[in-house]
């Protein structure tokens, strides 16, 4: 069955990038662990290079069905922010909660971000990859929502792209600092200090007194 | 003379170790770099790994060395919030600007911050430090420092540490985006939207008053 060699091939090239680096990744190795001589990972991959683009593509269309799973697609912003319309804190918290779960706990986008993150000096389309999972697309995305719910007057007047990245910022900043650490509790803490401020600093007395009437 | 191949092997270790990781890395490689025996290696480091760890340790120095050379050590926080009683968006702006300017272009720190990238996994005090370069130490300074402005009345009343957060989280996110892109004008056209917007949520309109008199 060569389309599962094939699929089984990249599976096991994405443990190994993520683990150990290209350099540390051998073709022989994932020959080994997907049960085939080493002569016959060509008849699907050219070369290790090539292979480590195969991860790579699979890579991309998982970015954007994660930003789908976390609701921060910006396929149609107009439909996701009457969802926003009605936007509290929890609301805020759950999305950003999402993403730390996510960024800690799922084994599957640990091993993407590992890769990308070694892979992005080398490989400069991993290293955009890496900016557009972790940065662009959520900061695109809000900067959206934010706009309409300024619009609406349920966030004071500002720049929707300095409210994105006032909302945004923080957030990478806990994840970098929860990351490998395993500092789960301290991120947890600090995450919730920062969306108390955010709320604080950013929604209107009115959308505020909205939620709780 | 030993100790300037040992300064010179480290010197070649943080070089490689950045451009192409620990297993890419060989100390056949780094004798030649220094022009010495392969075997003479030994003589300095007991292995690669004691290299790395030679790297590392330096580094730490350094990490020290650029926290003060940009005025946010967290050795004396009541001088420096003298000086930061009278801080103005231009201030912060420096402040920003000079991480900025080396994240991007200054060669040592670039290595150093690549090396740290590609060891954090494998090698966990290269994450720990990574993360108090990026993040720990700025977000404690700033703490600090914020704690005072707010008590000054310079500040709104706010968390410390989640101003804090809201002050230097965008810098990381706009730093992430500008890394390895180049993508510097854009950069600063964010900078100065998050500082306008920062100062705009936190500086009371007290403060502003006294810078423009």
């Amino acid at each position: 069955m060569r389309r599962d060699t094939r699929s089984g091939l990249l599976d096991a090239a994405q443990i190994r990038l993520a683990e150990h680096g290209y350099a540390g990744t051998s073709i022989r190795d994932l020959a080994a662990d997907v049960g085939i001589k080493e002569s016959s990972v060509y008849k699907h991959f050219r070369s290790k290079q090539a292979l480590l683009e195969g991860v790579l593509e699979r890579a991309e269309e998982r970015v954007a069905a994660t930003a789908q799973a976390l609701g921060v697609s910006v396929d149609d912003p107009d439909a996701a922010a009457s969802t926003y319309a009605t936007i509290d804190l929890g609301h805020l918290t759950a999305v950003a909660e999402g993403f730390l779960q996510m960024w800690l706990h799922d084994e599957e986008f640990v091993a993407l971000r590992r890769l990308l993150t070694l892979e992005q000096y080398r490989t400069p389309a991993a290293g955009t990859l890496l900016r557009q999972l972790v940065v662009t697309q959520p900061l695109a995305f809000q900067s959206q929502i934010f706009a309409r719910l300024i619009d609406a007057g349920a966030f004071r007047p500002a720049n929707p792209e300095a409210t994105a990245l006032a909302f945004w910022g923080p957030v990478l900043a806990i994840l970098t600092l929860a990351g490998e650490q395993r500092a789960e509790a301290e991120a947890r803490r600090l995450l919730g200090i920062h969306l108390e401020h955010f709320r604080a600093t950013h929604v209107t007395d009115a959308a505020t007194q909205g939620e709780e009437s």
